[in-house]
């Protein structure tokens, strides 16, 4: 197959954006910003929700589901809320259709008006501290641990697949706690997790931080994020952890029976990682000839390749095929054995690499002679042959899969240990941004007005203010101000 | 803890609703007809969903994501398909809000009008058709089988939790095939599919059928469905699938080139399960003492309730506890050990019954002593002392719950045999509605006409004509017209 993919190095957004369409990843639908993401698309994100799933189970988390409706009066209760997001909602105003009288078609009901306006959730805090009043009457109800995997809607105007579009799927986890230190203690965890994952699964290495005022969630006393650093230099927000405090439980009366006897606010948490992360996944790893997968989040991990002339070989191949598939099945390695006759090898090795599949085992008469397999890695594009007498299968194999996994995972992390500048004036802070990108460090002098005004001057916006940053004494780089440490500029996603 | 709940023989209707809310199952939100799926509830659907989502992987599906809006334009493509939703269609007309300028809050902001409206989806059809459009060329792209897992919105003036709600979780599976006889075939293996998760998972019995053409879907040529009976006597319709025939494609203008270099328009399935069978589950098997759940799907299958005084004895139960609960985990039997020292034994015991949990094991002083345990199924409410040494509990207890689970599946056909009525003239067929409930089986001229006479006249519908109908000579029982087999009658959900 012709992969025709325009090169990174030559416009990253058009290689972007063919590279999800022709990977058969996802696809714009007839509805504006609206994504259709495709069986193999979505099989990757399934492979991220069932780590994730666990991840949040075995930190004492259930699922549940609440309405895909806010009534237009819950989104305004909470006041920065509705300002952060009264902007991009999508609102049902009508429940019904009927035929127009001039049989033109069919047109909305005007008899079917709803009394009260709803809105498609753009997240659920609303609704879901709406029912938590009914849920927590005393410490003993406490803490509540709940997740939701929903499609949320905001209206972007400017949509891109999977990082910026109208409908997105996503988790919210919203939990309510009996003091301020273990709502903390929440945000704190779940970031955690998500950094996890982001460094185990999806092998993308990303700096834990806190949001400035500015970046802040709209309701949030504190937003924890992850931040990740894509091959073209810029920086993606790949999850968020915030700290509520009491102001949804103020918003929405959610009181508690303490243990001693008293009666307060519940403490908040909500956290969130959506359909983004595959195109932080893709935009981390891949390459000019296709995506590049991290083997544990790969829906097929290898893929088998027949090299055959005739039915006759074609056999003897498949049963060593099918030998090695069952052997791999039963340490868990995911195989497929490709022996269609409409398509020549050449094309499904193009296929393959397009398709990110870690590694690839062709197999041709010489090799079953020799009792040996060519060995093909789609990370680093090395062929090799292998000589099955030298180790089993599915020893190697899962090795080979580890060693790929940790690869992948040290590029990234190169690559952005590499692209993080420690600047200390204002030119310096310029040229990097300009002529190298990713991460700069730099000292702030802590407003929302410097901060507002380098984005205005150069479009970096103050990813985070990491985690583990260390006591400094510096200078704002744009005002010249006292500074205690550096925080980290990017252009961003 | 008490339950109070209300006697199915007194008010059935009544019991169903309290029994979903006092079992954590499910609630009724703010927004009409939405419902909450509470943790205990949702974790009965995540495990009705591993399952489904397992046979739908081995019968060659994948899953994949489409976009929840509908442009309203497309709807009306398909003919009696907009015909069949429109009435029922919540519509996004508007996608931003503002402040009012009074300052009475937020409104709906005139200026961001939609050029043209969105139906919430009640169904996808209409843009999955329009996007197979661009995936389907050859015969080489089919069959193409696909499904999806997402909520819906049908704005039912009349709701119920999880039997009829505005909106609802689902499975939607559409299929593209190259012929008549292939797209057949999957309409009747989705059908055996779902009759065998229903009869399998749910214990429930389930009558596969073929829809008369009243009550088939909107855009369908053909709809089989299972059919499941309450024990009210009255039936529920737990799952469709529907030969599309070449409907949709041509509204779509979905067409392949064929294998002998034609161009014909591709055939269509499409079949779906929903929350609704959270309905059925509850309905077939629970009593005045709770839910009954089978083993299969029950999130826990087995609880440890310890009986002690102090410290010492708690001690010493907890390790014979955990030790039995590793036996059993190790066997994949779920298990929970309740140690709450807030609660008292009995207490627990209820709140067990009520939430359906199959298996109960108390353990007090005098069973260590004895090296035996309590065992209480949860089906037949009956109660035996264990031997331990008589045999390993890893072996005994998944035994056990086989046993269940079959004996809560014979319990239920035993109930539809017995409701399950032949009839032969009109007075039988009103006595039984009346008296008797249940499956009317009776003979029926055919016609949409009779049909709709006797649904006026008493409330019944035909379930459905059944696959393994019979061949016999009868005369219609409102007309006395002939008819060649029998057909089932029931009130329905």
């Amino acid at each position: 197959m012709s992969k025709g993919l325009p090169k990174r190095s030559e416009d990253y957004s058009l290689w972007y954006n063919e590279l999800v369409k022709k990977a058969d990843l996802a696809e714009n639908s007839a509805v504006r910003g609206c994504m259709v993401i495709k069986p193999y698309g979505y099989s990757i994100w399934e492979k991220m929700q069932a780590e994730l799933d666990r991840m949040f189970k075995e930190t004492g988390h259930t699922n549940a589901y609440f309405p895909l409706f806010i009534p237009k009066s819950y989104l305004s209760k909470e006041a920065s809320h509705v300002e952060g997001f009264a902007k991009e909602c999508a609102v049902v105003t009508h429940y019904r259709l009927k035929n127009a009288e001039d049989g033109s078609g069919v047109i909305v009901d005007p008899e079917a008006k709803l009394e009260e306006e709803l809105i498609v959730r753009p997240t659920s805090e609303t609704v879901i501290w709406s029912t938590y009043k009914n849920w927590i009457q005393s410490y003993r109800d406490l803490p509540l641990l709940v997740n939701q995997w929903a499609n949320v809607v905001r209206w972007e105007m400017r949509t891109r697949l999977f990082l910026r579009t109208a409908e997105f799927l996503w988790q919210e986890g919203h939990t309510a706690h009996a003091s301020k230190e273990e709502a903390m203690a929440e945000t704190v965890q779940m970031m955690n997790v998500y950094a996890q994952f982001a460094e185990e699964f999806m092998a993308v290495p990303v700096v834990k931080g806190r949001k400035t005022e500015n970046e802040r969630f709209a309701g949030a006393d504190e937003t924890l994020c992850i931040e990740a650093m894509m091959q073209d230099g810029k920086a993606l927000q790949a999850g968020t952890s915030h700290f509520l405090g009491q102001n949804f439980a103020k918003a929405f009366d959610v009181k508690f029976a303490t243990k001693e006897g008293g009666l307060d606010h519940v403490w908040g948490t909500s956290w969130g990682v959506s359909t983004r992360l595959m195109g932080a996944l893709i935009m981390a790893h891949s390459d000019d000839n296709g995506l590049v997968l991290p083997p544990k989040l790969a829906p097929i991990q290898v893929v088998i390749v027949p090299i055959y002339k005739g039915e006759e070989q074609l056999n003897a191949i498949s049963e060593k095929a099918y030998e090695m598939m069952t052997a791999l099945r039963k340490v868990g390695v995911s195989v497929k054995f490709d022996d269609r006759d409409t398509h020549k090898p050449g094309w499904k090795f193009a296929e393959y690499e397009l398709k990110g599949v870690p590694l690839r085992i062709a197999i041709g008469p010489r090799d079953l002679e020799n009792g040996t397999i060519e060995l093909a890695r789609r990370d680093n594009l090395t062929k090799s042959s292998f000589d099955l007498s030298s180790e089993p299968i599915e020893v190697m194999i899962p090795r080979l899969l580890d060693e790929i996994q940790q690869g992948i995972y040290e590029k990234a992390l190169n690559f952005r240990t590499e692209k993080t500048t420690e600047v200390n004036s204002w030119e310096e802070f310029q040229d990097v941004l300009e002529n190298k990108g990713g991460f700069v460090s730099a000292h702030w002098d802590g407003t929302s007005e410097t901060e507002d005004k380098i984005k205005e001057l150069t479009k970096a916006t103050i990813r985070c203010i990491p985690l583990d940053q260390k006591e400094e004494d510096g200078t704002c780089i744009l005002t010249g101000k006292p500074s205690t440490g550096r925080v980290y500029f990017a252009k961003a996603y």
